[in-house]
């Protein structure tokens, strides 16, 4: 397929004899010129990069060949943008009818170019630094008034990663919960069927007995001895409204919980889950102007009673207050990394989907209640014209009640659907005797027209509306038992920004409170917060990606495969594997569908009774929690006090747990920063005990041309494409995390129920679209076809001497932990600050938090070490930003040598106070043991170039002892 | 044409009789809700809007007819998109080697996006007030310092409208500056025809001689009794690249000046104008970034020797020092209206291209002087293998050296065309026996492959280069002579934004520092600073519309064409008359437009002797500057205290000028922001002399869908699609000012020389593309369409009801100037500060530079009163806003009370020191008799929200006696 194409696909110039385009791209990504980069090795010593590679990278560790890839690579950006144009009109757009979880819907134009086209926007960090976050805090708050509101049930989190996954934790949760340990559960066979996909996948992890079955009361009522709860959707997905009360009752005698896998946009007209008895709430924000995608990124939303506060999965917004007692928002209810509860965790959910969510948010924001009520019923009453023409025309509608989705019983499905097609539209064939038709927020009269036309209803349909009596806002179609009496979004904030001028402000007044990329570095371990290049975006803007349902005929999606294809296919030579799988939505999700697939193949092999997970204690928290999640016991292994794997130790315990060895899981470069050399040895003892390595690529910017996890010994491995791979961060998601793996796992890649993805022997589906969040993929394929070998190459060895020339400016005045015998970090480093406890009662925070008055983003704070700092740069830093950083951190050295010495008292200092927000400056009242100034101005370029925190340091645990997590009221509003 | 197209295009849903599209444009555009308006009502004691109405707008001036729109409107705004881009659809894009003044280049995408598509950048107003304003103040000084440098001339302005009128204003101001008052200007014939067109123009109006003539020594040496200068192109049209220093000596030797029309790409390689002898320097800088767009907009350039720095039209940013002594830029020896030299002007630009002077710089620092060497290295190499297979081929090139232009004799040049246009490119025709290519920065080796091709060159691109020596980046073919060898843009701010890191975050640092419509309301009056709605404005990103060439053969810009025709014909339907012009860039480009088009038909019913204009003493200073250049003598209209017109004044000119009478000027609602009753009868007064009304339309914002000009009795009419019609502002430009008039002017709408357009009989160009600044006409079109005849007349009803509610708040804390009987204003209203000086020693200038502090952008200041500020909220402002705003100027109005009581010291209060940037309020010292807190959170809501000025206030005086106009020198820099 993609052969047949790629011969007419637009070349780069790059293998032209003369004149190749000069608006190539690695210059761009790049922050130091090459002039830069021998200032660099020659601070550090070195003549020539060979000398300072070898340094770095052990030669054990470096790849036996080059990066090949089997396509053109090195399109300039101008040369990229007409080849991704031309791959998207090999999409085909159709208008599709489908529904099951996915719309049209009409992000508004406004919200589009300020937040989803804005790196203001779309590169922020996770808003861990809450001072410097305000704005998104404030958009995630708004959201989680909107869930909470809609679903009627009180708690909520800043979003997940899609429905399916939401369903997921809304089981495992309940699960986990239940006092007299049930295992079944039972779900309703009117739901969608991805979502059922991804319960079994996670019911295997769990061992839970998943039956989908016809719920009914007396089903229920059957089951409450094994049963711990239930599942339901809200509307079905074959379009009934129905009233479950007395289902929810029965569960509830029965001393099992209820959840409603539902529908924001249903939800404001029907009876909020929470107010007929549901205990979980979950669903897709999408139609809340996400576009389809075809499949993703969208946000999951989950909500809850009160009884499931402190067990709720993901990040949870709370209003607190600062240390001058103004209100402020921060993450309640947990730290960085705390929130993931390793080996007992029924959850590994750490990137979302925040982008996404604050995008619907403000959807809902821009309409208002009544906005949205208008849509809903616009829906409703199109719906009821389509039905009642169908019913005229003697076809029989399977579901009683509906609100935007009919079950049509049809002679031939297949007929329907061709004629439709041929109309220019996409049905859902359910079966050979049922077609869906879904409307939605894009739906007209003509489209009514045609498929008046295409079921041969023999009215028009503004006959078929008079007669019934419909017109344009009717919502006489829903069944008065389950329609809503409630308000909901009554917050003046959802009444106020109704006008573009007003959306527009309240947009950059929110973004002017939140540091990202476009105003410093961002130098977060682990992270790799890089360039998220303009060209590289302006791929998901294109309709052609953005408005396809994941669910339209192959045929439709010819420039999608291609593709995909391709990036599967670099993504394997650039790490030496031999399938990949982009179904997973983040690198835990990643992480979660690579250990199932090697669970599933072990058990293909007669070892499905492995079940050991060694963990290094250095991990990242979601990977003993994947592993928890895949139904692996973690064990884990030590380290050295070098920070290297104490190899001793893997083997100790490998042999002990010889005989139920599942899997090894090893960060590359590990969490410290450092290659160590040692690793081939290490995995190499894995697999003598008959174990696969799993391999966690969060760190694959350090690798990328030098080495391959697959040759390193890694049988399975995820990418975090929001780090290495260019997509941004979107202040906590939306992220990628494709697995990538050897041929006798491939069989097993996670597939999905109604599009063929994945491997003969697919795990069933790990997220609910079959490409996962495949809109947002041409944003890393773009980056690699623009790269090419040398540049990705170029890339890792600049990230590698950013990190290394900081490191080495810095050790001067600050102990770097971990380095190797050579001194030398890999594309990070960690700066240790526990000393100074003692020495002048600072930590890793307080430092920090003075990081922001001199306009940073604090490094990644206390992990994996705690009163740490983990420094990673990245490529796309310049040199004098460098500089400016390093220059930060060392004054804030002389500044802790001031308490040190005495010069400044311990509890009452630049450190200690910081951040110092406007606020604080303005006020009469200064009686600090220093200046104002130096409060603020403490290196002099602040003076010309200054990010204000908008508020002071957070006050933590009034936040937890007083959680609020809704729109405060209007009094406190300022 | 449009006819044909129309029947298949997407239609709007508001047709439908059901499910019309609810993301309507209107109520997203317009700030207050009707329920909000009904609150304005009552506020001002009105039951209903019409009586309101009724009070506002004289009945003698409503329109008889509503408007009625020939084609559909009332699209939504998804549905315009889905239009626009179908209309895009029918342009045709093939590849454009025609040049004269039009080339591919690339607009890098960080600039695109970070300025072009982002309304901080877009929504700017004109940087009058200097401390907002310092972002684009800077951008502006890096474009005269590369001005400066390319062109080697010490004086600059921060640019014009176009190369065509850059070269009319150089010929204005040497004719001007000539003591010998000669009048005869020799222009090369090898210049530009639509640059010949525009000086022909332009010569008639100042009665200059223009010989177009083949320039040499002996015959400039002929001329120096009667030529006050010479014009060259370099390199010249027909691509050569000569040295002109001979010309210039022989030039100088007679007392004559040099102005040179030329290239700021090639003056990367060629030896500057400045360095050869020219006085001044003219072009566009369309190569630098900037999409042709179809003929614009660009920006035009101006450079001269320090002889002319107080002669030199248009805008110019100087360094100054503010009231603290920090550096700080301003628009230097001017304010607002005074530069404006009214009827001794030989200038009248006012609106320029300030957006796209600043796109311009931003892709040179982007590329640094490296980087454009080498581009224009890449296109001399180029076109140096193209001339040589040619030459191997058996053609003659006419041109001996070359940059990137070759004229080649051909047997048949239509073959030639056609030929080249069946391989997919436009070349130029220059006559039956020559075809002119122009390469450019996206010309590829694939390109010269066809060419060759299409020439019947039998060898290959590669074989030619190689056999000639030709390397990718060789210059050779450039004579020694006029070689450049001195640098250019090496201040570091050149060498410094290369990663895209780097330049997005300056791009960001500079938006912080200027206030726009993302912040604030910015009321100015007269400029109607409205919503520049994202769905309007993501028209100018498709490329079906930006990368045209203005000169493609007609086939391929049927899309265009429909576009136009629908605008000209919808902007007719507005006010009443009968053809319009769109070729005017500017409001002030308008009025001349239209005065010449009124002078042509005088003189062709052979009263062509009428040289006097009659024009209202408050009409703005455009008005008698365009009159001048016209050719026709001011003579002054008295107006009434109460702000209405002196119709005895008027009757008594009239008669007194009767045999003369040309034409009177009128700018209706007045500038005092009045509608006066009696306009009917004056212009009545008008016409019975003979003489024609020219209408200026800045005001059309009070009267869209409630008065047509043409029905009021004007002849012809300018309108600023940039005020009423949602064209952005862009800090100071683009803008379009496109003319409407009745059938009997319509014969003399301009014409272009290339492009078939304007009348039978039309006057020759006023600006040098066809279309004017085509690429930005899709805005105020896509704003017609989706408001449609309702919803044009309700903004204008909310834009009355804002300014009246306003006035009516105000006027109980100060004097409101202009009222007419009912107290009431149109759309604007002017607030009298006069009495304050005596009283406080505060002026207007004092409260507009509070008002920063309250994060305002001041009114227009002392316009057309001094000492006032003239108050126009728009329709898109909510009623949030406008409370916000008057609540503001209340508070204010207590701090002058202050004064006036003796609480405050006359000079040193609250105003006097205003505005309070973070610098101020950081030091230590603060022996204000008002705290920090007062002077920066004057009301409680700016603790939330504000909005810093970047400097404290300008020292003018200082400014304009140090005049420094490029960057400064590092030292200085922070
Ligand atoms: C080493 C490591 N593994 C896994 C993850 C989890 O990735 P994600 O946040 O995409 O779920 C992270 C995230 O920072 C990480 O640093
Ligand atoms: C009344 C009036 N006429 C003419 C003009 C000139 O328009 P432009 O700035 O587009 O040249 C203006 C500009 O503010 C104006 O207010
Ligand atoms: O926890 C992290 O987002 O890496």
């Amino acid at each position: 397929l993609s052969q047949r194409f790629s011969c007419t696909l637009p070349k780069p110039s790059v293998k032209d004899p003369l004149f190749h385009a000069l608006d190539t791209f690695e210059s761009r990504h790049v922050g130091p010129t090459s002039k830069e980069q021998e200032y660099q090795l020659q601070t550090m010593g070195y003549d020539k990069l060979e000398e300072f590679l070898n340094d770095v990278i052990p030669e054990s560790v470096r790849a036996t060949k080059p990066v090949k890839f089997k396509g053109p690579v090195g399109y300039s950006e101008k040369e990229l943008e007409a080849l991704a144009n031309e791959i998207g009109r090999r999409n085909r757009l159709v208008k599709s009818f489908i529904g099951m979880g996915y719309y049209n819907t009409k992000l508004p134009s406004v919200i589009e170019r300020n937040v989803l086209e804005n790196p203001a926007w779309y590169t922020q960090y996770t808003p861990y630094q809450a001072e410097i976050s305000q704005g998104r805090l404030e958009a995630m708050i708004n959201y989680q008034t909107m869930i909470i509101d809609l679903t009627g049930l009180p708690i909520t989190n800043a979003s997940l990663l899609d429905e399916g996954t939401a369903a997921g934790e809304a089981m495992a949760m309940l699960m986990n919960a239940d006092k007299k340990k049930r295992k079944v559960f039972l779900v309703d066979s009117r739901i969608f069927p991805q979502t059922v996909a991804v319960l079994r996948t996670r019911a295997t992890g769990f061992n839970i007995d998943i039956r989908v079955v016809d719920l009914s009361v007396d089903l229920i009522n059957q089951h409450s001895k094994d049963a711990f709860g239930i599942m339901v959707q809200y509307p079905a997905a074959d379009g009934a409204v129905e009233d479950y009360a007395d289902l929810a009752a029965a569960a509830h005698a029965g001393g099992m919980k209820v959840s409603a896998a539902t529908d924001l946009l249903a939800l404001t007209l029907l009876k909020a889950p929470g107010e007929w008895g549901a205990d979980v709430a979950v669903g897709s924000t999408q139609r809340f102007g996400l576009p389809m995608g075809f499949g993703g990124p969208h946000a999951g939303f989950f909500s809850c009673t009160e009884e499931f506060k402190r067990k709720m999965p993901g990040r949870l917004v709370g209003l607190s207050k600062d240390r001058l007692g103004n209100p402020a928002y921060r993450l309640a209810l947990q730290t960085r990394e705390q929130h993931i509860r390793r080996e007992k965790a029924t959850s590994n959910v750490c990137t979302a989907q925040a982008l996404l969510a604050n995008l619907s948010v403000f959807y809902a924001m821009y309409h208002g209640p009544e906005g949205l009520k208008k849509i809903a019923n616009r829906i409703v009453a199109a719906t009821t014209v389509l039905r009642k023409g169908l019913e005229q025309a003697g076809y029989r509608i399977v579901n009683k009640a509906h609100f935007d989705t009919l079950t049509v019983s049809v002679p031939y499905a297949a007929d329907v659907i061709a004629s439709a097609l041929a109309n220019g539209y996409n049905l859902r064939k359910i079966d050979e005797r049922h077609v869906g038709i879904s409307l939605d927020e894009c739906s007209t009269y003509r489209d009514l027209d045609v498929l008046f036309e295409v079921f041969n209803v023999q009215r028009s349909v503004f006959e078929v509306a008079k007669s019934s009596g419909i017109s344009d806002f009717s919502n006489a179609s829903i069944p008065q038992s389950v329609r809503r009496t409630s308000e909901f979004l009554t917050h003046p904030i959802f009444s106020k920004y109704h006008s573009e001028t007003e959306m527009m402000r309240y947009l950059h007044h929110l973004q002017s409170k939140d540091l990202s990329l476009a105003h410093a570095m961002t130098p977060l371990g682990s992270c790799t917060m890089k360039l998220n290049g303009v060209t590289e975006m302006k791929t998901i803007s294109n309709p052609n990606f953005s408005s396809l349902h994941p669910y339209v005929p192959t045929k439709q999606t010819e420039g999608y495969r291609m593709l995909i294809h391709d990036i599967e296919r670099d993504l394997a030579a650039i790490t030496g594997f031999d399938a990949t799988s982009v179904q997973p939505i983040s690198g835990a999700s990643g992480e979660y569908a690579g250990l199932s697939v090697i669970r599933a193949y072990q058990k293909s092999i007669g070892e499905g009774h492995r079940n050991i997970c060694l963990i290094p204690v250095s991990a990242h928290g979601t990977n003993p929690a994947s592993a928890a999640m895949a139904g692996l016991k973690v064990v884990p292994v030590k380290c050295l006090p070098n920070g290297y794997l104490d190899i001793e130790d893997l083997k100790a315990k490998a042999s002990k747990h010889a005989d139920h060895l599942a899997a090894f899981m090893v960060t590359y470069p590990s969490t410290f920063g450092v290659y160590e050399p040692h690793v081939k040895e290490a995995l190499e003892i894995v697999h003598q005990h008959g174990a696969q390595v799993y391999f966690d690529g969060a760190n694959m910017n350090a690798m990328v041309g030098y080495c391959k996890p697959a040759e390193i010994g890694g049988d399975i491995c995820h990418f975090n494409l929001h780090k290495t791979f260019c997509i941004p961060h979107g202040g906590g998601g939306p992220g990628v995390g494709p697995i990538a793996c050897k041929k006798h796992l491939a069989p097993f890649l996670p597939g999905n129920p109604i599009v063929k993805t994945g491997g003969e022997q697919a795990i069933s589906a790990v997220s609910s679209a079959p490409f996962g969040s495949a809109s947002i993929l041409p944003i890393s394929w773009a980056y690699i076809k623009m790269m090419g070998e040398s540049g990705l190459r170029g890339a890792t060895t600049a990230a590698l001497l950013n990190a290394n020339y900081m490191a080495t400016r810095l050790s001067k005045h600050y102990s770097i932990l971990y380095t190797n015998e050579k001194n030398r970090c890999a594309h990070e480093f960690i700066v240790d600050f526990r000393s100074f406890k003692k020495t002048a009662d600072v930590d890793a925070t307080d430092v920090a938090k003075r990081l922001q008055d001199y306009s940073f983003h604090a490094p990644t704070l206390s992990f994996p070490i705690a009163n740490t700092l983990m420094v990673e740069p990245t490529e796309s830093e310049s040199l004098q930003e460098l500089d400016r950083f390093c220059d930060a951190l060392i004054s804030i050295r002389e500044e802790i040598r001031e308490i040190e010495d005495g010069k400044q008292p311990r509890d009452n200092n630049l450190l200690k106070n910081a951040p110092h927000p406007l606020k604080d400056i303005v006020s009469e009242k200064w009686d600090r043991p220093y200046s104002r100034e130096r409060a603020v101005y403490p290196v002099a370029n602040l003076k010309e170039r200054k990010f204000w925190p908008a508020v002071a340091r957070l006050d933590d645990p009034y936040g937890d002892t007083h959680l609020f997590c809704t729109c405060p009221p209007v009094e406190n509003a300022n």
